[in-house]
């Protein structure tokens, strides 16, 4: 056991926080023998791990107050290393068992891959492609609203991509169902990771043909058109927001996206 | 049961074909009344259904000379259908039993999902990101031939979206592990689903920043630079190729990606 290792102290899913709000890191030593270690990196130059839970999520993790706080508080830099620690271990602790042969699993290659100890299968830590996506019209953006969010917090419409679809069908397709709009000329913009729990957001601009909406309200509260008056407006007054708005979160994708368009 | 409902004949995996090279079509009374059915959609209006078999992929769907032959023969609205409804069946078959407690798992909302028995954990097919690349070099390209592929047909380097990873970081991490070459100017150009098991391919385009090679031999049998000429010369000599060089075959998004840089 290498001294010199450190351990990402974690309370299940959440992470141990230092009086500053940082996250807490422990030795090999603070780890129960028979937990699963997941090898997360070199961080300065030390070999960083992250114990697997006895439980993974039981919901998605944005619906769990804590996380939301872990978002506001941690530095970008921690939330990275939390992020993806947390990806992984929650991974680990929902895959004990092989989906081919009902049989245990057992860690290896420092937790990138889990192996079948029956039927040998290898089973990988899964990633998921969403879109997620600015749809303008007359100078106006459509940005929508979740009931998991907090009020007045209005995002950029968001969906997996489904099996037999290619990027900019998939948008097409999200934006149609969930708000009624057709779109073209649908183009890449850029891409983020986002660990919660394990998702690649892929970033897209399109134009709306027109601007009536039909909102599936199963998806959204509300979606609505917003001006770049208003944008502006909502960006400028920073996390409380306007009386109407709250800009999307600096850690968020949509907030790149959104400044992008107000700033190009 | 529906007696204008069409079940798509599968041998375990693979297609049955009709005389013309197309694929089968049958009832559902063809069908073992304990197999499973996943609801493929609507085909000239009729409900398409497919047996989930009793086994899963052994193993890539690529190192199969009959899925190859499949890619070759089949029509492009086949050959989507066949993928499509292949990569659905043998994710069920692979995913009899829940991953979360080991127990068994049920083919729910038409097979779009599978629910745990025991646990009531749900569990989706899942898409995976994979990013797929012309590096270009002084009017060149670099293309590379994997250990499994057909004596000189070259492809473009691809690997999978790692979880922490952006698009554009991905394909940069790819080439220098691949080839040993740097990239700069990585920018996505399109993006298509490769149903063989389930991937995302999503095409980019990125400048290298000087042409020596350093080959993975565990990824990569051979990689190499090649000229405009050469390209043209492969893609005017057909499916037969040049002495040196296999064009990537039309249902490759390879294919789209090196048409494009040739042609614009
Ligand atoms: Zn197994
Ligand atoms: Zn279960």
């Amino acid at each position: 056991m290498d001294w010199r290792a450190r351990l990402l102290r974690l309370d299940g899913l959440m992470p141990a926080l230092d009086e500053h709000g940082g996250l807490l890191w422990g030795t090999l030593a603070d780890c129960p023998p028979e937990a699963e270690l997941v090898f997360l990196g070199l961080l300065d130059g030390r070999p960083c791990f992250a114990p697997v839970p006895m439980h993974g999520a039981d919901g998605p993790a944005y619906a769990q107050p804590q996380v939301w706080q872990a978002m506001q508080t941690l530095s970008p830099a921690d939330l990275a290393i939390y992020g993806g620690a947390r990806s992984l271990v929650d991974w680990h602790a929902r895959h004990r068992f092989c989906a081919r042969c009902g049989g245990g699993t057992s860690l290896v290659k420092g937790g990138w891959q889990r192996d079948c100890d029956g039927c040998g299968a290898q089973h990988f830590p899964r990633t998921d492609p969403v879109t997620i996506m600015l749809v303008e019209h007359a100078d106006r953006l459509l940005l929508g609203r979740q009931p998991r969010f907090p009020p007045r917090m209005f995002s950029a419409l968001a969906g997996f991509v489904e099996p037999g679809e290619t990027i900019e069908e998939a948008v097409a397709r999200e934006v149609l169902e969930e708000a009624g709009v057709r779109v073209r000329r649908v183009r890449y913009l850029s891409s983020q990771p986002w660990p919660f729990p394990s998702q690649l957001m892929i970033g897209c601009h399109a134009i709306a043909q027109d601007d009536a909406l039909t909102i599936d309200t199963t998806e959204l509260e509300e979606a609505r058109w917003f001006t770049r008056a208003e944008l502006l407006e909502a960006r400028a007054a920073g996390p409380e927001g306007t009386g109407d708005l709250i800009f999307p979160r600096s850690f968020a994708i949509a907030h790149h996206l959104v400044t992008w368009w107000l700033d190009r």
